[in-house]
């Protein structure tokens, strides 16, 4: 009964595309692998799907999507004449299948409260290094693409980039589950134009049109999906409910949580401790959605106040109001609204900041400093989209937006 | 900041129908309800992402959908003529939204296994007695209309039927989600053909084309999906867990878990307690998939060699190989196939049977004794629709199909 | 300006498959070829639009669409290690690409009317033929194919079959601009379920529900969309439109339209005149649906009575009642008819023929014997459809269905 | 036989919609009028189709179309609590369903061509009038909202404004058909973000993301599709050919042509004469799309050089090359190219101003002056969508672009 290689080259069902093949049997090894499977439960958009009740798509669905245009792409550019090896087709294929192995759960939110110091990159980098040991060496070209030191740079611009596959499948996926159909990109468009020039994934000049639609697509679900204000507040509570049980738990009263939550709730490991200590990404690896909210739903009835009210919260979705401005809501504002919630709940003034939480919001569609830049090329020349675009200004959409926003659950007296 | 009755008009975005309204601030509040709130933490197709990743979807969302339908089934008999009261419009509209708020997690699949002797359907009507009571009385007439008391008797067969708005969200969200674009149905039109006639639900004559694709979309469903043998395999490895759990934590050895699923577990309450002790129902409304999972995940690691295998297969998806044949395993075969097993995990030949397991699988795609029939109404006269397609043998569409399996993880000297 | 070969790797736009590149610079030239810009005049549906107001696509879309397919099917098989050289690939694609060349406007219609004693196949043969000296023999292969002289067998199945390119895109692409979504079928998920056994197109055993939802598909479509009763009648009275033009301009009365068309009103030419004077294939392949509706809207002034009236009835679309039943109408219902007919429109009784019309339709959605039969493989082993779907009765698809109808326009003191 | 009342509630299929109900006996029988029917014989997008195939689609379609999303618009807007009577609602159907009715045979390339100093505008109002009469009256309503005379002037918004459900329609099915999906545009979501405020139609705030989407939409779809630069060569050559037609018939030589035709190329009548000769508007309402390419196709072997040159071009789709740049051509450039094209076709200089084409191309997405502006609504305050939207600047969108093209068939010795 052992699994013949022609029974590798399996096909996955996926709403967005139809069909998605496995290229080859180190990647379906590699899907199969528990630190893969594990992406099956988590969440793409974490909490989004309290406002879009469709988004409840895993990053496991979204790598294999992510898997599915590397092969599109690199098809596009093997036809229009670009040499690409066999080994480079696998390494690439890899790189962006595992480029988000290193997310925890409700990682956005989570990064610096239940992990310090690290971020999820990190984690993958560690992890890859951890599955080429176990594989013999045969990640190695896929780990220097990753990394950008694979002398081919164009390899790692198609998974690391303004216009690399990532966000071409979570741009699409996200607004199909959701249902914003604003969101819609014409991947497979966008793709056919992609090209390379002096070692450059560069877009034909006839894609300008595809180009700003996907900027403007792409700021869009900034604003509806990523930024949603309700979707912020769920957030936030979570990073409250966090804070609250890391307190109690680090104060020595029990709470009920899965051996590997716990011990992130209790120690608080620091990056270095990652390398140093295997049982950090060991118990790392263990966690998932699962583990955060059985934890949460249980501590509901906890008899901390500040713990169960904000969980019953989350939970049952009776969400704190939020109000955003222009401007910085002033201390008295929220001092006001701290004291009005310590009364209405009967809970310490201190415990109150937990409830009322100010902030801010931005977004940059096209950030032309810290991502690079699109370039569009005509008769070999490259420039970039910003000027190349004389009837449509790009600039526009990298105007960075800053917003700030208060939120808080009803009370008397305040807003 | 109190909500106005007009703000409890929201849309919800669904990736299947685009916009959802709740046309009712009753049907807004019973959304917000933690009752259904909590459909949102159970998959409505269980570990069928397994198979297919797609299927993340909830029951919520399916909730949703089935209203979306229903307010679409009640326009057009309006729009033809039959009369239809605004009290009635949201009691059918409140019998479809609550239609599956009995289901607990991976419910088809853990009936008899975690609750014994009881139903969803009699926990949906015992919720739906209590939640009439929290909203003094209002849900009565959507209760007589789920329990078919009501004297129109088509509302109820809108509610559940052959060709009821449960049936038409669920087959064309599963074949949405699943990416099995074979079982898509054209509920829209559908829709458009139902009539009345003589209090009961009809498909026009001219729709006999797209029932017929209905009946034949729902059965290459349940073959490809519903049935999907990989699917069954993990379903049945699920209720294998559940049972050596509940053995240990019955013999008094201590169990990772959430209270409430710990509670059924040890104490196994039957029909009767459901309505007795209050306490019962209100743990089962704790329940959900994250309780399984997170603890499942945990008794990987557990130090009962059959619970911490099966558990892994499950987690990690290294499922046992499955076979079907026409006829059933012979008790030889079985018996081989434990003995390998129980050698190769050196476990007591008594616990094999948690990896070794046969049974059957069946469907009818059309039941004409169980469930009624279809009509067509051709100048008001009504006919089955299995006589009345004269070109097309309706009836080799529910002959029921039975088939056999037998599963066991890969072993030595067998099959 | 000369164009270069880069220039013929053209993409084009398609609604139902995205987009659809041309593989091959023979190909393009052939694309740019007068006798297949001649398809974009010719309605795939002709008088469907009528019923359908979606189905203005032309044979020129679907023919680019079988092409789209046939890549699509040929990287299959070439992924599954069935050898296809180039010189096959492009053969592959010039045969189906070209399959319709010989078809002229409502050419299902028009056959044995317009034309006599010679099929559209005929003239395929013909304008393929022709084509391969313009093209100095490069069609030799791909003509091969289209006869099925070819010894590798399967190309021309993929021609050319029960479960050809041509089928898989026209009862997709029909039922995308009808909108008629039963007949919807998942090309994509059939074409990568073939293979190749003993030089058959065969589909894999797990492809058998997609066969089965395919053949219902296009029962249904045949049903819905190409046998709709009020199709024919378009059709029938277009055909008592060009019989009583020929009648008419025969007797020496001039008639407005386009020199080619009125070639074949007056000259009625044969099948061996088309290989014996080359102006009849000329004037063949100048006429289109353009040269049959302009020259009908200006008969609708015409002062034959019978001829105008026939030509209003098609242009404004006041077309004459139809009604079905399953025995063939008895003369004297039609005579009857008839005599009304001659009444209330005061035209000699001969002439009501063209008004009142009688015929039947029929149709076989699985024919065994004339078309060949579908091939599950499972272990190399053939099995044909009908036996292999143990729970579908595919024999009950494939009854020859037989309807008997009879249409003529309002009068008074009939039906 | 006679029609009933409720047989005139049909349902048409319709692609990108699935279906639309006529909601009115009254407006199937304007449907049925041959004004109406003659729309089915008119492309949408006119010779769009020789660059994307797709394109087929007619002006009936889109009537339908806009009829349909006005029944949304009104039901939105009813539920809104705006009061609407069923007078008003017929009204607004009649008025968007009749929007085009004035259009002839590629109406944007000919008007000032074929016919001259009377837009399509004119004449819809011209055959409103006649259609009132014929209805007794029934149409004034209609009139008065089309007129924007009715003192509602909202109703009169829905069918011509920025955001009317004509421009809604024909973006959304231009991209569909065209299979540019960047057009795409989310008609559903728009229409129940609208609302009236002050009688005039405003998109409530949160709906400001899809009014940029659509704006975004809007101009990719005139850069990509109604500007493409081969379907101008096309259409410029259109105007060519009628215009070299027009001077061969007026010149004497008899021209092949339908009687209503050759009425617009022998008479040229002006605007006064289409109210003082009713013929000339009934040779108007004979003339479409059928008329045209079919006496196009027969001049391709007319004696005079120019015009069956000019013909064949467009029938075989040689189309002359095309040059565009920001500056105007200058005289001496086309000059040269005059001077070639004169010598390769040896035709009189003068003739060649009919293949050396020069002009200018412009588009506006956003006018502000022209066509009034959008309106956001927030806490009941009206904005321009300009300032209301803070993140983007609309400013941008609506910057006239203006750019020079060239264009002649391939010569030598010139660019």
């Amino acid at each position: 009964m052992t699994r013949s290689e022609t029974n590798k080259r399996k096909l996955f069902n996926d709403p967005v595309y139809g069909f998605i093949s496995v290229p080859d049997p180190l990647i379906f090894d590699l899907i199969e692998h528990p630190y893969f499977q594990r992406l099956r439960r988590i969440k793409q958009l974490g909490l989004t799907h309290l406002v879009y009740p469709g988004a409840m798509h895993s990053r496991f669905q979204h790598s294999m999507g992510a898997l599915f245009l590397m092969g599109h792409a690199l098809r596009t550019l093997s036809e229009k004449g670009i040499p690409i090896t066999e080994e480079e087709k696998t390494a690439a294929n890899i790189a962006i299948l595992l480029h988000d192995i290193g997310h925890g759960p409700y990682s956005h939110t989570l990064e610096n409260i239940l992990i310090n110091g690290i971020s999820h990159e990190d984690i993958t980098n560690n992890i890859l290094d951890l599955l080429n040991k176990e594989f013999d060496g045969k990640l190695s070209l896929a780990i220097q693409i990753y990394r950008n030191s694979y002398h081919r740079n164009f390899f790692h611009q198609l998974v690391s980039s303004q216009l690399d596959m990532d966000r071409l499948d979570y741009l699409r996926r996200d607004s199909f589950f959701t249902g914003v159909s604003e969101g819609v990109i014409g991947t497979e468009r966008l793709i056919k134009m992609l090209n390379v020039i002096d070692d450059k994934i560069v877009v034909e000049e006839k894609g300008i049109y595809s180009v700003e639609k996907f900027l403007v697509a792409r700021r869009l679900m900034y604003w509806q999906v990523y930024l949603h204000k309700t979707v912020l507040v769920a957030e936030h509570l979570l990073i409250q409910i966090i804070q609250r049980a890391k307190k109690i738990v680090q104060g020595g009263t029990p709470l009920f949580g899965s051996p590997s939550f716990l011990f992130f709730l209790k120690n608080q490991p620091e990056k270095k401790d990652f390398y140093s200590k295997p049982e950090v990404l060991n118990h790392f690896t263990e966690i998932d959605d699962f583990d955060i909210m059985s934890a949460i739903k249980v501590w509901t009835k906890h008899p901390d106040k500040s713990l169960s009210l904000l969980s019953s919260m989350l939970i049952q979705r009776q969400l704190p109001k939020i109000f955003i401005q222009k401007e910085k809501y002033d201390l008295s504002t929220v001092e006001k609204a701290r004291q009005a919630i310590s009364e209405k709940y009967a809970i310490p003034f201190e415990e109150s900041k937990h409830f009322v939480v100010d902030g801010a919001l931005s977004n940059r569609a096209y950030n032309q400093d810290h991502d690079g830049s699109f370039i569009a090329a005509k008769k070999g020349e490259l420039t970039d989209i910003a000027t190349a675009s004389d009837n449509f200004n790009i600039q526009t959409l990298s105007k960075p937006v800053k917003k700030y926003f208060l939120f808080y659950p009803k009370a008397n007296g305040v807003l």
